[in-house]
């Protein structure tokens, strides 16, 4: 009997809706865990180590990324039923597409590839982008794709995180690439524009998980979310810092 | 007038169709670039130079492609209008899931895990598979989903390379890891396997492919392929060999 009641426990536990506190802490442990602000590549980056060619294969790998955000965001907006929803997330298409106003996230991560040295409109075609960046960025599609609303919602909340990471990054950037000043626009504008919409996201997500396993369903798309963020530094640390092969017909660093 | 003609004649060269043996000798020029029997992790493997520990890294990593096999040749069944056609393409989802008189390839690769010391229920539960293992594979299911028919049955043509890699595997495999020699079947029957599968495909793609476009779309499906493969043995490279960082949650290898 003893034995059964604990584990009776176990299970009334494991079944407990979480509050919206304890959610939030879920959140922020699996980006303690697994967020890529730990990663050694970005650890070089801070500490003024990259050289211009490898953050060149940087800004060229991870304009594949910005440049599928509002392709994600969009198919998120389709699979939204209801128009408040859809109208507060229409704005993550605008912060990357641009409109009137504003030149947007895509324009601006392409002038940070032109101050590294490249030719934007290689950066455009794509041409030598890793393999593995493509195949890690497209997962995201996938997982918004054919997962539930909750979890394509709960797997943009790396956003929570990001804001500490750029206020670290630009800092950084200005300290050791002066030359990267002119290119740092895209960051400037994410420290305004994330904190408004993770804090949408973590409310949807409460609100709509109804049950325990729902809410663990998010936990693990973050899960994954950053795993697809992290798997990009590895193959730029694999390929441009250490052993250092880039796989056949990728970017090569030019010799200086 | 010399500028015009010259272009004319380039124009006219790329709208030219390939002829069977052309075409043949495009998708073998591919693998020589491309397909991963040049990855240094396989040139380690068959100097004898890994760790029965990073061996396990490659089984239980390669177990998830394996698994995909059969997903993968029956969403291309799903997209075959043809009878002839998929009575031809069953037979390797009967090859990799097995019969009455066969056990399949998933479970011949369970064995070959079993033999590096791997716990099979572990293999089967993905525990600890690299996230770029996933990635890399299921961009294979993106492909076959998304792009044409021609183009998913293209994408299988690594089969044209692989007799001569196992041939050569099982050769190193039983030379530097004897105690491997009892988890080899699901090479052995590769051998006969791939060459029947392979000739079928290639001659459907030169028969279906009724512009040189098509053409090139095809053999760009092998060159993504190659990719697929390539990337999966970056991860293990990166992770297990040089210079050893398994991502958050991955497989370890135990210290001996």
């Amino acid at each position: 009997m003893a034995v059964r009641s604990v584990e009776t426990d176990a299970t009334a536990q494991a079944a407990r809706l979480l509050s919206r506190e304890e959610l939030r802490a879920q959140f922020q442990a699996t980006g303690e865990e697994r967020y890529h602000h730990k990663h050694p590549f970005h650890l070089l980056m801070h500490e003024g180590k990259l050289t211009r060619g490898q953050l060149q294969a940087w800004a060229l790998n991870r304009y594949y990324y910005q440049s599928i955000i509002p392709i994600k965001d969009s198919l998120i907006l389709s699979r939204g039923p209801d128009p408040v929803f859809r109208r507060a997330w229409r704005k993550r298409v605008v912060d990357h597409d641009g409109d009137a106003t504003s030149e947007g996230g895509i324009k601006r991560w392409i002038k940070l590839a032109e101050a590294t040295g490249l030719n934007p409109a290689q950066v455009r075609a794509g041409t030598g982008i890793l393999p593995a960046t493509r195949f890690a960025v497209n997962e995201y599609l996938n997982i918004v794709r054919s997962r539930s609303l909750l979890e394509a919602v709960a797997s943009s909340l790396t956003e929570l995180f990001s804001t500490k990471l750029i206020t670290l990054r630009v800092e950084k950037l200005r300290e050791h690439y002066p030359w990267l000043a002119g290119g740092l626009d895209y960051f400037e504008a994410r420290l305004y524009q994330a904190p408004e919409d993770s804090q949408f996201a973590v409310n949807y997500v409460y609100d709509n998980a109804k049950t325990r396993a729902e809410q663990e369903l998010a936990i693990q798309a973050l899960r994954d979310k950053c795993d697809i963020l992290w798997a990009q530094l590895d193959a730029l640390y694999f390929a441009y810092v250490e052993p250092g092969w880039p796989p056949p017909g990728a970017f090569q660093i030019e010799a200086t």
